[in-house]
């Protein structure tokens, strides 16, 4: 019985708001519905936002309401404050994503906080969540955790500090985000090792993009440290808003592949996630889609462990 | 001061041999000196086979003699057999690279002999080339060490049992290729475990193909059992033969990148060697071109170590 990885579709939000047209809702809800169908365990649907911010994800709300009626799926929304947070539940969302960027330049730019003042931010929203009837779980996610297009570089002791105010902020995990895609595979991996030892297996999470190729390379260097917990976008749908034409989230098809080869378990069926693929080029028609699986096709060693 | 890996430019072999369209002669040589001018230490620069079987490599001869002339780089030719290897040492190439596939089917389809009866032919052409006037090395590699499109699985214990083959023909040097790119980490892992054990470190190059999208992660792999060389393709030239529109060779500029990132040094200025690309798309004006660090652009936290 080989080890369980659990992936995370984001395609639907992280990979949408950087697209550069609009998916109708009706083909957004079918689209994850096949990526349900296809047994990805998490899906991150939307972003509870200001429509003018990022109008992709003026439908949020209603789509969370579909995706939760789908079987055996947990649905996650991204939130990036207290209203947010509020809209999710509303909504009925099972989990939300809190970004705190870790550099300066990027928090200020996408949140108009210091990554102080969003730790604070994220404390009131998880008293406010834990006073509610029903158990909604907050992820606290730490972007530009690897590298700002802003700031350049960012300090491990950086990452480090804004995880430890996200565990005392009471957040119930943590992920760490390559938002821009600048992380490398020993960066990685005593970056994991870092905040590993400030607030142990409470983080468990590796949000990463491939804009420098280094995408599945990373993946696999957070797997040698434990991490078992993995965002990705089918097609390696996302972009990245300082470099137009690059890669976005690490391939949701290719990283399975990835993780069945060397003998884990994610509970996908390729196949059926491959075939999602169509679903999202009929909702976004000009837009790069990515993966070398998908066009390779599966190769005559490819196996599933039990 | 970072620890060195060797880079192998393979685009002007592997690659073209791979792609459509015929790269004018003079192109080629203008596109390997300035893979060299960029601080790339190996170059395999053609192949000497028949001209009828692999039309792109009919000038492989003149343009050994002219890459040869080129200073700071060792060049290298692929030679199947004996005859390509009197071919390679007649123009002056410093190195030799003799294919043996560990798959049956693949050696039948290639070379049209047995894994057995080509580790023969390694041997013959190692006495005669141990018994000329000047030295030219020689490596044995392993193709379809890691799957092969027609046979499948390819077991570990034939991939050692070839390479002590070709460490008993007294081959310089042995390299293990991921032909069709199917290898995954774990498997890269296991099999250069098992192949160091059997012959030791003159077992040292990975060349691995990007098809499945987990070339750089294998790359991650192998530097992580000690390998210290590696093949690549500038733009990922390179295809693959059974599926039209893949991948080919991992990516050159990525892997530099990859490697920089890391602190390792490579001798390579990777801005010099993504503005080789455009020598190559003046040759080969129609082909697929990869890579993500050129589209990206070198991103603010890029350093090279000392």
């Amino acid at each position: 019985m080989g080890e369980h990885v659990t992936v995370c579709e984001v395609g639907p939000r992280d990979g949408l708001q950087m697209a550069k047209g609009i998916m109708p809702t009706a083909i957004k809800s079918r689209w994850i519905a096949a990526i349900a169908a296809a047994g990805v365990p998490e899906i991150e649907v939307g972003s509870f936002v200001p429509a003018k911010l990022i109008p992709q994800m003026a439908d949020t709300a209603e789509i969370v309401r579909e995706a939760v009626k789908l079987p055996g799926v947990r649905i996650v929304a991204l939130a990036p404050n207290l209203r947010g947070a509020q809209d999710a539940y509303a909504n009925g969302a099972h989990r939300i994503s809190v970004p705190v960027s870790v550099s300066e330049g990027h928090s200020r730019a996408n949140l108009n906080r210091t990554p102080g003042e969003q730790v604070a931010e994220v404390a009131r929203l998880v008293a406010w969540v834990r006073a509610q009837a029903r158990p909604m779980e907050v992820e606290g996610a730490c972007s530009t955790a690897f590298g700002c297009s802003i700031d350049g570089v960012v300090p491990e002791g950086a990452v480090v500090r804004v995880a430890e105010g996200l565990a005392a902020a009471g957040v119930d995990s943590i992920a760490l985000a390559d938002t821009v895609g600048y992380a490398h595979p020993a960066q990685i991996k005593a970056t994991v090792r870092a905040v590993r030892a400030a607030v142990g297996r409470r983080f468990d999470g590796l949000h990463l993009h491939d804009t420098m190729g280094l995408g599945l390379a990373n993946a696999l260097a957070g797997l040698e440290e434990g991490i078992r917990s993995f965002d990705a976008a089918l097609a390696g749908l996302g972009g990245c808003p300082f470099a137009p034409g690059a890669s976005g989230n690490i391939v949701t098809e290719d990283l399975v592949f990835m993780l069945h080869s060397m003998g884990f378990t994610t509970g996908i069926d390729l196949e059926k996630l491959i075939a999602a693929r169509a679903v999202l080029r009929e909702g976004l028609p000009h837009e790069p889609m990515h993966g070398n699986v998908s066009k390779a096709g599966l190769p005559p060693t490819y196996r599933v462990a039990a």
